[in-house]
């Protein structure tokens, strides 16, 4: 191969950039890879990630491009607002660098916009962690991602099957395993109270005893974002056990949820007492929490991922996670304060599970970089009948 | 049912407008519809559509709002800043009126822009002829609407299947046939010379000797636009035929191709001597010269669809059309000046054909309305596995 | 006059409606008047303002539209995307309703961006408050809107002077007075200690008794909005009273000063263990805060001009205000926190000064109305050689 | 000094390019200077300038970026959006090089929009012929570009006076006569008939014989261009001479003057028989052309300024130049087809003028350039009161 390959890698929330690093660190190292990193979204602002930008920098990476585009309001309209705006400057973006291959990544709204645009511009665009399911806008958003994309780097053979189903090319659906489980097998850091407790507000948690960690975002096709994170709170307020708390990510019914929570620091002091509301913490520190923690409340997909392999017990709640493979370390409860304080309790007496390699494979980040580095590329794609491809396998038993 | 029906329809070109008009009627007539049209995109501008907004006040119907939003260049930067301008203001524009249904139509590089902030908004998408195949850009993009689309319109049995093996929820799409055959099938105007002769510049066609129709649009993931316009002209030329030759429509790559027009109609004026160039004709004036002409040569859907019902002899040149469902008035050929005119040729000695219904169903517009009017609207998708949908079907054979 | 004129009042913070509310109310009342509110920027915030929009509608005010276009970062790059988006946005907007005149509003940089499309769009511009000086970025954003626009309110001598030396035609330049002032002139509320303690978070301050309060928002052209903010802390801390704090508002700078407010209060309680911070209070209870308060210090407008009116000693820190016209009233000290500390002391030894008139006139809502329903209306300008206008009178002792 | 100023041009219109070459060529030879140019809007489209950003770029300047971003519709819509894109763009272009001093141009729309966000990004603006008056938007959109400028190069003592009145600091105010005209005195090109004929469409003029040159742009303020331009060719029929027309610019209005010009073109070929038709042609041919022409008509700013030093005998149609500066070379008459034919029979039985200094000072590219190098740089404004500045030399007489 003369020419270096350019491969562009939009970045925009902090915990992509988590997840994605050893991935990032390889393409960087690669001889035949000239990488591009361009900043946008949630990852530029320092309510969501702290100085992340200069990290990136500091890591020897170059960013070809930094554009500020989340509008404020925390509703559905600023979503959709700040997705187009990202799209608009990505397009220039893409322009100006002109790469060969958009790596675009699971499933945020504002990854739809890029892959859009990177689609217009004719780029060959690869996507990681296409084919799962999910509840919220992030299950269209995935798929249509996916009708968006030349080659799929996909976590589980569910997924596998569900992106082959969809007509795309075998020959170009990778199941990689995980990024974020690599990260998290690659983790060696131990967490620390004195550590720990330097993030955030609140109460001090002594992590050598149990504690729980809660992490509820919006959903997005949701409209009772603020009752549902109020559900969450009396039921760890019945459990009074010390809380690590995470605040919301920044989607449309985050605004609610954020009021919600301030309201109960300075009004219901004696509900929050044994809770510390943090923000983010890096993500070695993330993993190390995940690992020490003595269950995972909410409905982030790390309770459904970096646990399966961590063998952290979690109570999912509602619907955000809906449909998505899962280990049995998973418990999924409505959104009703018995039912969680209940799942809690249950998950508290099993205690870990044992590691799962349901999203794990070792290596992720090298099969990507070897398929990234050498596969034909193309940008005009066709619809490949799935019957031959994967039912083909799934209906032989029938004959 | 109480509230009417809030239904928003997004016209952004004029030929959605032109295939669309008897469902628009009948949605406008509907006493438990609120239809709500959004202008924006090629149809404001007149070049493409002479005083189409005009038109439809005169119609009666309530344009709730107009944004121009397309950005000059005729490549495929504009092209996609176009689409994400769209999509910002159309973010607007459904906050504003905030609609129970957005319906999206077709493969335009616009429509996914809007159909991704309805989504957004948690609006309920209706899209309509999802599921074919066909080549350039239009392929990623309609499959991309259906994943974010809620109810599916399909005109063809080869699409239902398709949409259903994406993981659509069968009690959610329907084979409708197609609005613009049910258009064409109702059209009675007659084709005059005078008539056709007011429009565009050029040579005054005889109609009522053989004359051939050229509809050749820009491939947008193709680079050689100008060349493959060049081929056809020789093509052209080296027949000698009375020709109606219609301007390509505004996608990227429009600019050289028009360029390489007007270089024809100054230089060299002998090989254009029988060509008339025009613009655009009202819908029912154009199914009307589709009936009349001898052969239609070009890459328009039209060819495959409209004509499959009028019987009209179409050469299919290029891949923009590649693997659509297609019956056998159509003869593909590759870009070569030779096969062109040998298809032509062929076309000219074979006559009319019989009319298909591989696209037409009649009423498609009334079957619309219906289901637009009293299915359960929902937003939140999921995947259903399509083994037990279209599959079981299927494979039933191997059993 | 057949038809009513309609006038287009785009409203982009909070304090802009406070300030506006009887000239608002006197249009909206007015039978020759259609008043078409448009509403973007921080008043559709929870964070600088409760509910506003629906203080508003509750009002029985038409909204025509709500353009949320706040994009996150707090400094100058989101700041100047901010008022571009308001300015594409406000363009649809105008384009809707068509006004025959568009109010533009003091100096802040989104109303820049309206009066700039505003006059794009031929529309007739009425400017409140042009021809002031000050420091920032407010003091060229004033001056362009003012060669932008058609009626010019005023309200003192000094800045009348400058918009005629500025070639504004003295038939369209008006000294009505402030409107704030003509606010701050009816208000009756009393400010009770249940009610100011009701708001924000911290300390409850018994206003019954000696107390401070502190409004320092970012000065946009400078780099040490961190440092500034600090110094004052420091002043405030020493002088150990009672204090009621206002956050900054959104420019650029106000991240990081939100951001050590945050850490003052976390991380040194002693410090901040007699304030009160606050995001905002209706404009009435601000008033009567005004009036109750001991001291007013920091770079608040308010304390230039209501101040003036209420005879409340203010001290007035650092560049932001610098060049205005000011009254006894006001003590201006650097950024140095001994200064400031001594020019408080100095106000607290003084008391309370009697009114000035120096931007005051009563009836100021009902001038302006007057205008802007009988005057002739144009859209061409002109410059008018100020020789003839201002300066014949300023240089008549000369004779 | 140590590091080199980084100075960014931002270049919008191929005329722009024209007229500033010189300048831009003495910027890129500085070695204090690190020149950015950035490239949007009118320049980078075929129809407006061919391949002018080839050109630049083979003159080994460095392009930093190129946007598009102009809206069709060529009404005002479409010019008020296209200004807002285009200051969201730049916006992020100005951030990615941050440059020392950006140079605004002239009056055209899109400038202001420039000058507003580089205003807001706190970098120096230098603004070049600024102060001149005119008719249309123009007027309004240079005295505010003035009002956001640190830096004026005004081009005669006219505009001085009137940028001092409007508060500018007398210590960054400099006449240094016209780029334009010190362009126009080093042209040595000579026209040629084959040369001039190889542009455009229509009749070939035979330049060796006297001959017309019809430039007229749409006036955005006005609502009848199409008229107007209707007149003006009513007039130059009357006159039945050899003539070189150029389409119009894209402001708002153009659309309709274009099709009106093609309309004449195709169905009044009578009268346009002696025309030809030309987009643009270099600069050293225009100036060329305007040397040999034997009358200038119509309202382009060439005439006014160029042709005051080429000696160029003009009719100047309508507003769009009312009230600037002008030579005894210029007859201004009305919208009126006898007015304007009278007017090109006077001014060809006068034939031409002898050189006018009105505009004109040798070296102007060099006196800013050393400016720009050299002279202390600052943001923040301050109203400098002009009665001691112009108004203390304009009054000496009264004393």
């Amino acid at each position: 191969m003369e020419r270096k390959r350019r491969i562009c890698f939009p970045l925009t929330s902090r915990a992509y950039y988590g997840r994605t690093q050893l991935l990032i660190q390889k393409l960087h190292d690669h001889p035949a890879v000239d990488l591009q990193l361009m900043l946008g979204g949630s990852i530029l602002l320092d309510k969501y990630s702290r100085h992340i930008a200069d990290d990136i920098e500091r890591g020897g990476f170059a960013i070809s491009t930094s554009y500020f585009n989340v509008i404020e309001g925390g509703n559905h309209v600023a979503m959709a607002k700040t997705a187009c705006l990202t799209a608009l400057e990505f397009t220039n973006g893409f322009h100006q660098i002109d790469p060969d291959i958009v790596i675009v990544c699971g499933d945020r709204f504002e990854q739809l916009a890029i892959a859009m645009t990177a689609a217009y511009l004719n780029k060959t665009i690869a996507h990681i962690e296409g084919g799962d399911v999910s509840g919220s806008i992030d299950e269209s958003v995935r798929h249509a991602i996916t009708k968006l994309s030349h080659i799929h780097f996909v976590t589980n053979a569910d997924a596998q099957r569900r992106v082959l189903a969809m007509g795309e090319d075998p020959n170009y659906v990778f199941n990689t395993g995980s990024l974020d489980l690599e990260v998290a097998a690659s983790v060696r850091t131990t967490l620390t109270a004195d550590r720990i407790n330097s993030y955030g507000v609140g109460h001090a948690v002594d992590i050598t005893r149990p504690f729980l960690t809660v992490i509820q975002h919006p959903v997005t096709t949701e409209t009772d974002n603020r009752a549902h994170l109020e559900t969450t709170m009396r039921a760890i307020a019945e459990l009074n056990m010390p809380t690590i708390w995470f605040w919301p990510n920044p989607d449309a019914g985050t605004g609610e949820m954020s009021e919600s929570l301030r309201h109960f620091r300075e009004h219901h002091a004696a509900i929050t007492e044994k809770i510390r509301f943090i923000t983010n913490v890096p993500v070695d520190e993330f993993i190390a929490l995940l690992r020490a923690t003595s269950c995972l409340v909410g409905n982030s997909s790390a309770g459904i991922k970096e646990c399966s392999y961590l063998g952290t017990p979690v109570v999912d709640v509602g619907a955000r996670q809906h449909g998505r493979l899962r280990g049995e370390h998973v418990v999924n409860v409505p959104y009703d304060a018995p039912a969680i304080a209940g799942g809690i309790r249950a998950q508290l007496r099993h205690g870990r599970y044992s590691a799962s390699t349901l999203y794990y494979k070792p290596d992720a980040s090298r099969a990507i970089v070897d398929v990234l580095t050498s596969i034909e590329l193309y940008t005009q794609k066709r619809f490949c009948d799935p019957v031959e491809s994967v039912y083909a396998a799934a209906t032989k038993p029938a004959q």
